[in-house]
């Protein structure tokens, strides 16, 4: 009995994608429906803590992602950067699940919920039973209103905008190395980040690295020291969630690595081949976008307004208000942690409140007494600016220098999920430590022929050569 | 002076793709320019070894590929059955031919040889000039005139390809977890390969160990060890180029692990959701070309007519007869090794010719003694079957079972280019070994859009389950 499981629950009169059927999709085991089913959505750090902390219980636990793997986020910079590859920061989400028979994965997209009907809608048609519901959907990159900037923009959340980024980064030097005018090869080796956040600040001293280190000797027509990179923060200071003193040694470090550092720096206007900054335009050969995130659509699939980035206001137990069998946890939860405060959108929060639901749901369907209101545990916050260099405060502690980034790089493999991805990313790290090196070099058509990436050339002036 | 050196070498008067312009790119130093120019087409085994002979020799070297990178081939199939990543096989061709100041490289697509102007055409509209040319471009599938059949068939040539292979490989067993017809489940879960060489062995094997090893723990509904492959040979016996005996130890081990091995079969359709085997017809959820290849267009280039897979047929001194200042090698090439017999479109051969030409053209342009005929030195010849198994043989020796396994391990990994490589395989390969998992199972966007992919579905009967 260990195979399909489908039944037509409903055939309701009205239109579905499905030519009028609405089918549902039971994912449990035949022998255990009477269980309360609890649907995960989103594989991330939120809904991976969850499901785990399920693990074994009373409950038939479906974990649905869009792609197939759990993201190790923090790393993804180093897979843009030509650093790591995609298989290193990635794990399928159903070797992460293996083991627990009370749990099964799906890969699928949701388009909504049905509140009344308790189940979640999917992209084909389909519809997924629950008794409760944890949104774990994240965020996705937000351009305050200019969506035109999309397009002319690289962001930073998936492995394929990674690859997107890798791609457009080696190719712009194979361009320019080809190029015959001084104009298009300057633009090109010019490289504009918007946001000073943590994950800026690593593409940033990244970036500088792999021009003025490891591209140095590999061209012959153009010197890659020549690059520059821009890194543009609108705020007063650089990492503005750390420490002030932090802030000023990133900014340091950074211009010592030769990134141009504008802070107080809002972007006017970003098309295919520049950014406008206040008065100031500078021809890029890419623009990324390290800036603003909203939550994705949780709030809209309930039909409630979303606060400032459209994330779900949450209770202390993370749940949504007026729906105590609908939680909603990480970057699309806006959870208050004393005042106005919101927790901010980090892997540790939604890590901790995805461990917090798992067991408050546990208990609940086991009958135990819940566990009281959700209280994060603040470890510490680190963003990494270069090769040996990193920021980095644990409490009333603050690092910086090779320390930090020695206490960056240990925490980081111990996070990584799987046994493998920590050893292969220690040997790829190792090997780039001593040789400058980066394994993972590639320009692939299929990356390349993304259609999300705007053009390297403006389209209006044609080829480099072509005047 | 290291920066541009484009001069604008002649404005003919017919049209070009640039508006009548016919622009030269010339990628020497300017302080060299009156050293000989070799042209090396394709940073394969071939090109790449040439390019390495001449290294530090007084000839200006530019080495030509489409790609950024130089693949190491034949562990292709380990990328498309998510062993490896591609940054594992592949590095960057400027970091391979660092440290030659004589050497440059040039990304971009070749279109045309102008014989008469010693130039090559690239895409672009450029032209290079060149006083020697090797041809090293290697090969492309080929479907024996049923072109149609190329639609609905996976190859495996370039990283692109594994790409697309092992997104196919995943998303079928993924569908099939979701599918609710029986039929459509097993032809989720059915793989056809068709042609019993190396590369197909080798897949057969490794998607059946995939299946019935690696992804057996990981689904609830369907169970991956019902995965059929089939592995079709048109010919009297698996792996042709063997001693009769490994093709024997071959069809044994294949079918011991559950690979159903159809030999003197040859296929007659290929549809978008099965092949037909003589009267056969089997429903397939991927098929898998490793048929047939055919010369890359260098004999069309030269203007002259290509042997039977349209290979240019060489002189002892592997240059084009006539063209004494033209070379070709590798699979592009149609060496008589003795009688009638060519050399085979393998790896080795196109190493030893690279390596022979750039030794030649370092002699000629010298004004030393030329080394005499090439000759081929046969070192032996590998498969891998599965897990602890392969067939080789070297000379006279016979090899099977885990030590041939063991010795293509070690060879494969003394091979890969560089060291950073050959670590990252051998852990990888160490974690599979042990574990029977694979850490490249990831499903990305940028592959499962690929448009050379023929539907996971019929897209004539929509939807698994709507109906």
């Amino acid at each position: 009995m260990k195979r399909i499981s489908l039944h037509i629950i409903a055939r309701r009169n009205r239109k579905t994608q499905l030519q009028g059927q609405t089918l549902s999709l039971n994912l449990s085991h035949p022998e255990s429906t009477n269980r309360p089913r609890v649907v995960i959505v989103g594989a991330g750090f939120g809904g991976m803590a969850a499901a785990r902390a399920l693990r074994g219980n009373a409950a038939e636990v479906t974990l649905i992602d869009q792609t197939n793997h759990h993201l190790f986020q923090p790393l993804l910079y180093q897979v843009a950067t030509a650093a790591l590859s995609p298989s290193d920061i990635a794990t399928a989400t159903r070797v992460l699940m293996r083991g627990g028979s009370n749990l099964s994965v799906l890969m699928a997209e949701v388009t909504g919920v049905d509140i009344r009907a308790r189940s979640v809608l999917l992209r084909d048609g389909h519809r997924l039973p629950y008794d409760y519901l944890v949104l774990a959907t994240g965020s996705a990159s937000s351009f305050f209103g200019q969506d035109n900037w999309r397009e002319h923009t690289l962001v930073l959340k998936t492995i394929e905008d990674a690859l997107a980024i890798r791609a457009r980064l080696l190719e712009a030097f194979e361009r320019a190395e080809q190029s015959t005018d001084d104009a298009e090869i300057r633009r090109l080796l010019t490289f504009a980040i918007v946001g000073g956040g943590p994950t800026g600040v690593e593409l940033a001293g990244t970036i500088s690295e792999l021009a003025r280190a490891t591209l140095a000797r590999d061209f012959s027509r153009i010197d890659p020291r020549d690059t520059r990179v821009v890194l543009c923060e609108a705020g007063g200071r650089l990492l503005s969630g750390f420490d002030p003193a932090l802030s000023t040694y990133a900014t340091e470090a950074l211009t010592s690595m030769g990134v141009e550092v504008r802070i107080g720096t809002a972007v006017e206007a970003i098309d295919p081949t520049g950014v406008v900054l206040g008065s100031e335009r500078i021809d890029t050969g890419a623009v990324l976008w390290c800036a603003g995130t909203e939550a994705r659509p949780a709030a809209e699939w309930l039909g409630i307004d979303g606060v400032r980035n459209g994330a779900v206001t949450v209770r202390s137990d993370c749940s949504v208000p007026g729906h105590p069998n609908i939680f909603a946890i990480g970057d699309v939860a806006s959870f208050e942690a004393g005042g106005d405060e919101r927790l901010p959108a980090l892997a540790p929060v939604a890590k901790q409140q995805g461990t917090y639901v798992g067991k408050l749901l546990a208990a609940r369907i086991a009958g135990r007494r819940e566990p009281g209101a959700f209280r994060y545990r603040d470890y510490g916050t680190m963003a990494v600016i270069g090769r040996s260099r990193a920021a980095a405060q644990f409490g009333r502690l603050r690092l910086t220098g090779f320390l930090a980034w020695l206490v960056w790089s240990l925490i980081h493999l111990m996070l990584l999920v799987d046994f493998r991805s920590r050893l292969v990313v220690y040997v790829n790290w190792a090997w780039a430590w001593f040789t400058y090196g980066r394994g993972a070099r590639l320009l692939t058509g299929s990356t390349t022929s993304d259609a999300r990436q705007p053009p390297l050339s403006d389209p209006e002036s044609g080829r480099p050569d072509d005047k």
